[in-house]
């Protein structure tokens, strides 16, 4: 099972769990502004460790906006799986452009 | 193959190409600022949509913030991997935890 | 009359003309989400031109938070005076501890 | 005498301090990227409440952008007054449009 789905299914088990017994089930319970104000306070994080920090610092940005990324997901009853499908959509799309473009 | 692998291996493909054929390269061409900025930028409007877009804009959001995050680890020859150990290691850490806390 | 309060003046003339004449009407047309994502946005953009900018575009990225501030202070139904009002309190409150700290 | 420039003026007293006995000093002491990452995580922020917060948070929030603007324009030598002649250059650039546009 990938690392992801595995981290979505931890996050879906430990959203109801008692506000204080972890940090996933705190969010939920502090509401969608927190989960909102988190996620992009992360993707500032992150484009600054991309400018000043070590590869370590990076790699640790990113873990924290995918955690949240996946927390904001279900808070909104989302899942990783409509991401990866407009990906896919995407891709296919842009994959068709660049076949159209050859011709 | 996941679709994160296949969009980074698309990014990678991308990278090389001259930078007015593809977003992806132009991003490149224009350096780890303006991929930093765009990072950044995509949690604010991952932010937003949360608390005021429709499924559909959250979704594009969470989409655009995978990709530039994709393109930040690979300009610093970073990959999904890092994170995906990174994200690992802290479940493993957080469920020795959760062990040692039943006990 | 300061520069900041004359923007203010601008601002609140500009607020009800027609959408497409001003920038400022079409920010408070397309409503408050629009509004929000511009000004982190611009926290972003500042945040990149501190480290990687020039001097001019960090005065630039600074303008542009300052305008986008006074637009979401207005749609609020708020002014720069209460936010000149709160840094005086805090100036104050900090006033306080520093005399306190020294006897 | 302007608040904003008190402020300013404060900023720049503290900024020589021990960085252990004032939040401005240490901000100093921390170096570029965290002023950076604090200014964008305050975009955030002030985003967040003017879409979920109350009068009274938003106000706040917009009081720490500008201290931490504030802040940032002196880490690099600058100062309110740049950005206040940016505004007044932008805002006669913009009069002149308007004005161009009535003939």
């Amino acid at each position: 099972m990938d690392t992801l789905d595995q981290l979505e299914a931890v996050i879906a088990a430990r959203r109801t769990a008692a506000p204080d017994s972890s940090y996933t089930s705190s969010l939920y319970a502090r509401g969608l502004p927190v989960i909102a104000r988190k996620l992009g306070e992360e993707g500032v994080e992150a484009a600054v460790a991309l400018l000043s920090g070590s590869d370590e610092e990076l790699v640790g940005e990113a873990a924290d906006i995918l955690f949240h990324l996946l927390v904001a997901l279900q808070a909104r009853g989302l899942s990783l799986a409509d991401v990866r499908a407009e990906l896919a959509r995407r891709e296919g799309t842009s994959g068709l452009v660049e076949k159209a473009s050859r011709t």
